[in-house]
């Protein structure tokens, strides 16, 4: 059929803003031919290798068959889930007092995108200046993009890709005296290897003038750690003020988020407390056989790795990530996302040498099949078509 | 407590947005003291009256108890429900050949509010201008009021409010050449009384220069009909032009709707459709027992009533309707929303006239219960605190 002729304008921004990548990916993955022993190995988009346990299945089976839930709830989430998740902040973080987090003090939302989405339009209107460290979330960008803001990279780099405060120092525009709020994104945060402490001490800092209310914003997602993505299910802890901001902006958003799985997660915090732990033990070593398996492959080599993510350098200089990433799915099935996704487009090619692998998605067996992949498309590289 | 005092600044088109309105209806609903004999009537949100069917019930139980909706679907939402919409937009608004909507036509999302809000995003920028029917919808104006969007109200008066073309045509720019889209938010079109026909021709014209793809972007919400607010799922029906850029935002805001409601929604279009139609005859039947209850009523008049929601004249001239609705609230227990909310502030205060009571909310028992409060509101009148 042919393209109908749209006779009305779009927003720019959003015309600007590049389009989704994990559908990208998955049509180099349809390119793919995989046969019995050798199937396609998505490492693409993050997501639970394994579904939630039949306790907590069957918890969310209940609460959707229970007509209560098919009702608005609190625009905020239901008070249970917010007081549940006060608490495991409280002890997680250490907060304590007047530091410790109120349940009037978090808004659950529908995912944790939707929180992002929320914050940056509390926070910011078009014209205005996020800094953004990078490898940054591609979704985090595309939503200040489309919203007319401008992302302001912040570079991180080999061997830690840890943010450099002195660095960010120099992105704030003066006007602003510094006074900047922080946004931190804690999704993973359950996935700290056991011995690891508090994730921050930014909740439980009890100087006077360093409430965490007067500047921190923490989003944090149910999706990865309860293994429901399909549930939608995020959240925003920050001050009152902040709050009945956001609440402006969720109430057009969302008036609340979807109500079965908020009954079953209230009940999931503690419930599935050991679940979790044996899921973030079995991640770490996960990780540990993923960086093992690249050890003495030629040219790759693991820069830095998390639970979920490995950031990998490729070993072909000169050759665009986002080939790369093509090659390992149409030629050895292996789906994962090119570097060039998770921040400014380089000018300097030799900075394009990453490709993101998603290693918390299959289980051990399958991760292990990676590196003979890996070998394979090196010995091949030299027969395949030539780059344009 | 103290309030935290932010160090950063906030996006001021959101601190200029205007609260949501149903927390504080439910403030004044609080003042009021039931009795056995005469209970709090709320009727100010607009909520389905009656839960859905059991065998609908027990599929959404069955869906959210299956593992296979834990994971992330498709950003559009699950094929199956979009076909299922798009057979039935096709079936109703007599779509045919060319004209009919295909499923890739169709993006589900997380609510209908979502839907207008990705719209609204896909369409304008900060500075530009939408134009909005009065009595609009609050949380329209409360998205586009927030994204920096100005709203030109499109009065709708008394008796037909109906919207005027002569006089829209007068309130869009010249510079545009009145190529605007025309978006259609087609919540309650499951509820107009048989024998209504189609509820509009748009997507069955089959002139070539008039194919509705070209202009048209229909929004509708799954909470209503199938009485599931809680489940959060709305839908965007437009041209593959427009779904292409629409993708990007939802990317952003939902990932991809809850999925346990997808897939029971789409046994539900077909499987609920005599339940349906009969919620459709008792509201309209309702709609009736309404509007002969409040004749008599000294200085009552409803001036317009639909499926959901019937918008009356109240009796106090120079007294703002806010007033009015807090004193129905506080005095008889009768919750609704000022006509205040739903358009620009009045400058001639005899506009501010009306009241929105949502008479979907209750059963009929109670909704006969209305006229003999409005009656008691009119003869405490005298007596109650002056005004400031």
């Amino acid at each position: 059929m042919e393209e109908p002729k749209l006779v009305f304008g779009l927003n720019p921004f959003l015309v600007d803003t590049n389009p989704p990548p994990i559908p990208l990916a998955g049509a180099w993955a349809a390119l793919y031919k995989p046969t019995p022993d050798k199937p396609l190995i998505n490492l693409a988009q993050g997501v639970p290798g394994a579904p939630p346990p039949a306790s907590f299945q069957e918890r969310l089976g209940e609460s959707a068959a229970d007509s209560a839930t098919t009702t608005y709830g609190d625009l905020r989430g239901d008070a249970v889930l917010r007081e549940g998740l006060a608490r495991d902040v409280n002890a997680v973080y250490g907060a304590k007092g007047a530091r410790a987090v109120r349940e009037e003090e978090v808004t659950l939302t529908a995912g944790c995108n939707l929180a992002f989405y929320a914050t940056m339009i509390t926070l910011a209107k078009s014209g205005d200046e996020v800094i953004v460290p990078t490898p940054w979330y591609f979704n985090n960008e595309m939503t200040l993009h489309q919203l007319g803001i401008q992302t302001v990279p912040l570079v991180c780099s080999s061997p830690s890709f840890l943010p450099s405060p002195t660095l960010a120092a120099t992105l704030i525009t003066p006007s602003k005296e510094r006074k900047i709020a922080l946004v931190v994104d804690e999704t993973y945060r359950e996935f700290l290897p056991p011995g690891s402490g508090k994730p921050h001490e930014l909740f439980a800092i009890e100087e006077p003038e360093e409430d965490w209310r007067t500047y921190l914003i923490q989003l944090f997602s149910f999706s990865k750690s309860y293994a429901i993505p399909g549930h939608r299910l995020g959240s925003i802890i920050a001050s009152l003020p902040f709050q009945r901001q956001i609440h402006k902006t969720m109430d057009c958003l969302q008036i609340c988020p979807a109500r079965p799985a908020q009954v079953a997660v209230a009940w999931a915090i503690e419930g599935t407390r050991e679940w979790r732990e044996g899921v973030t033990l079995e991640l770490v070593a996960r990780a540990k056989v993923f960086v093992s398996g690249l050890e003495g492959i030629e040219g790759w080599a693991v820069e830095t790795v998390g639970a979920y993510f490995a950031y990998v350098r490729h070993p072909f200089p000169g050759v665009p990530s986002e080939v790369v990433a093509a090659r390992l799915a149409q030629y050895v099935g292996v789906v994962v996302l090119p570097g060039t996704f998770f921040g400014p487009k380089f000018e300097n090619v030799d900075d394009d040498r990453f490709i993101r692998f998603s290693i918390a998605n299959v289980s051990l067996e399958t991760l292990k099949l990676v590196p003979a992949r890996l070998v394979a498309l090196n010995e091949m590289w030299g027969s395949l078509p030539k780059l344009a």
